[in-house]
């Protein structure tokens, strides 16, 4: 006699892009030469001045716990950064030091979703968070956002879908897999909507910093009553370090620090003191460099993609991403992605990863990989496709 | 109209001993001296052999994500871990390495706590369990151990507290606050009683390794039925690099993986790297000697407590704890401990941390300073004790 898991876990999807990517790792530990363009992770090592921090910091030897919230002078200096690039003042007491993203996520709902709360998200969009709210028994929505919208929500979104039950949205700018941003003006509508109905919002910003037209403002310009989920993983390229933070409304920073405290203790002491070298200008210099090539990429990359027969609803501004439509190539683009990573050895991520409204007709490529690679991708594809 | 954090925060309750550092930060700011044996958290810095393994990895530069259930070498070597010391045989696809036991017990109690179902803890226990279990909406019940179990539950005790709704069972052992171990012979009684319940038993090991009169075995011993929550912060010396693993009963395997994969993406990789130095012979070779050293501590500090009135029910057998009666000296453990911090300097965790039961008769005294400065401790509690 065995007990169950929770129910929670009938409706938690593994990622499919995984079966992919072992797959194509089976095929590499084969001989074939696979181009990765399913991973959403840049493909930059962490800049060297984060290393030597973290060096410094190792050779010292001793690897304690720190604050709940992260260490203070990160706290500053991450504050210093929204104040210096973003022109916001947001109090280091507002800001908390999480293990990557995922932390800050779970933080926000864990403090936010009550049982048997709704919760509106995007589809397309981030698979996890729907599972963060289910974590907490909340019941994800997804709003249907539309390519002429750009593949965000508007207030008419918010308004059509909340119900008495709903506890509040969670959008992302830049988004994946789309790449677009959130119009400023409509994230204050939307927030302001959100406000009066008395719900939470919340604002993924994890891509912040990846953006090829414009330095993209901070939602936080808006309001100070929004959660705000950041990461170093993404424009920082410190993915494996797994740290992130969370920018939290005063009223609920007592909640998140206990909540910190029990469920976490503290975040990476090594990554913490890496981190504290993300901002130096030298640091910076480096990561814009990193930017310009995103871009170059994407110059590249969404062209020669359009000229494959891959429609693009919606040109991406941001993050590494480019959201195709691919429905005048095939009727399924899951299968569609496998025969092309066995028949062509080019690994993408079809669009059943990132919601359930249109996942057969959509295909993700990660442009984390550089342009000579693009190139030869884009040649396999044009090959594969001609036979 | 603001929105109120879901009604889990209200029933979660800070660390009290957080305000108590807090206090004791400042006073040393001020210039005091203060002995700090609040924290559980061991003095040795994290031994040479694995910083040396992290700054090898860091200096390659590339600290990308590894898979979501961890490096395949490093789950083989806990592997191995368990085989050479431990006597048992676990395939490595049961074990998820995760940020730190934190991270394993946020993964098993997600998978296994469905809505008001009731979990079975000790009073006294840690204080972050009961929390976990209200995070994913279930009921913690404390039951109640006695001084004559070694502060330990029994069968009888399951029984006793099982009912209908109830899920499973968490228990530790080397147990904290007490430094108990739990008899194996109980515990496979205990484990037979709720596997044949239906329910799930959780076995809380994190300061296995940490015994001061054997070599404790794994709960694992017993059954493959049993979820094994483990850490490398305590024996290995790993507090700030947060990682630790989880041991999961076959059948789980897919759900915790799925689960890895949406709540957490994956455990830092500069840790995981650094963990892959922490099961050679050399660094065993400095964990045996801080293991006789904590023993040396704990000799020295059990009977000079017992020598000032503090009353020890049950002699901690590991861990780096003696958890004190002190009725006959106050009658509230918490009130003292701030005096004694105050006009002693020496901070210690009060029983208000640990549960409902008996919290103002108790307090714990962590040996994580050095036998000079308990000594020098024992010498203040003794002037203070006098006036």
């Amino acid at each position: 006699m065995h007990p169950l898991s929770a129910s929670r876990l009938a409706n938690i999807e593994p990622f499919h892009v995984m079966e992919l990517l072992t797959h194509a790792k089976a095929l590499e530990a084969a001989g074939r030469d696979i181009i990765h363009m399913e991973i959403g992770e840049p493909d930059f090592p962490t800049p060297a001045p984060i290393i030597a921090a973290a060096q410094t910091r190792l050779a010292r030897g001793d690897i304690f716990y720190t604050p709940a919230l992260g260490l203070p002078e990160l706290r500053e200096a991450i504050a210093e950064h929204y104040r210096t690039r973003y022109g916001v003042s947001i109090a280091p007491s507002r800001i908390a030091v999480t293990a990557g993203a995922s932390g800050a996520l779970l933080l926000a709902l864990a403090c936010m979703v009550s049982p048997g709360s709704e919760w509106l998200l995007t589809d397309p969009g981030y698979p996890c968070n729907a599972n963060f709210v289910r974590a907490f028994e909340g019941l994800p929505v997804g709003i249907q956002v539309r390519p002429e919208d750009r593949f965000q929500p508007t207030p008419e979104d918010i308004e059509r879908h909340w119900n008495e039950r709903t506890g509040g949205a969670l959008f992302a700018s830049p988004a994946n897999p789309t790449g677009t941003l959130i119009d400023e003006t409509v994230l204050g509508d939307i927030a302001r909507c959100v406000a009066k109905k008395g719900g939470t919002l919340i604002v993924d910003e994890i891509y912040q910093g990846l953006t090829y037209e414009q330095d993209a403002r901070s939602a936080l310009s808006i309001s100070d009553d929004i959660f705000i989920v950041q990461s170093f993983s993404k424009y920082f390229n410190m993915t494996g370090w797994r740290l992130g933070w969370l920018v939290v409304p005063e009223r609920y920073t007592r909640d998140i620090e206990k909540l910190a405290q029990n469920l976490f203790i503290a975040a990476s002491t090594i990554a913490q003191y890496g981190a504290l070298a993300a901002f130096l200008p030298e640091t910076i210099d480096i990561l814009e460099q990193r930017r310009a090539e995103f871009k170059r990429r994407r110059d590249y990359l969404v062209p020669a993609l359009e000229s494959l027969g891959f429609h693009l609803p919606a040109k991406p501004e941001g993050a590494f991403y480019a959201y195709t439509d691919c429905s005048t190539l095939t009727p399924d683009s899951h299968q569609f992605a496998l025969s092309l990573l066995e028949r062509a050895g080019v690994a993408v991520t079809p669009g059943l990863d990132f919601g359930v409204a249109a996942p057969r007709s959509h295909i993700r490529f990660a442009y984390t990989t550089g342009i000579e690679r693009l190139e030869e991708a884009i040649d396999r594809i044009r090959t594969f496709l001609a036979k």
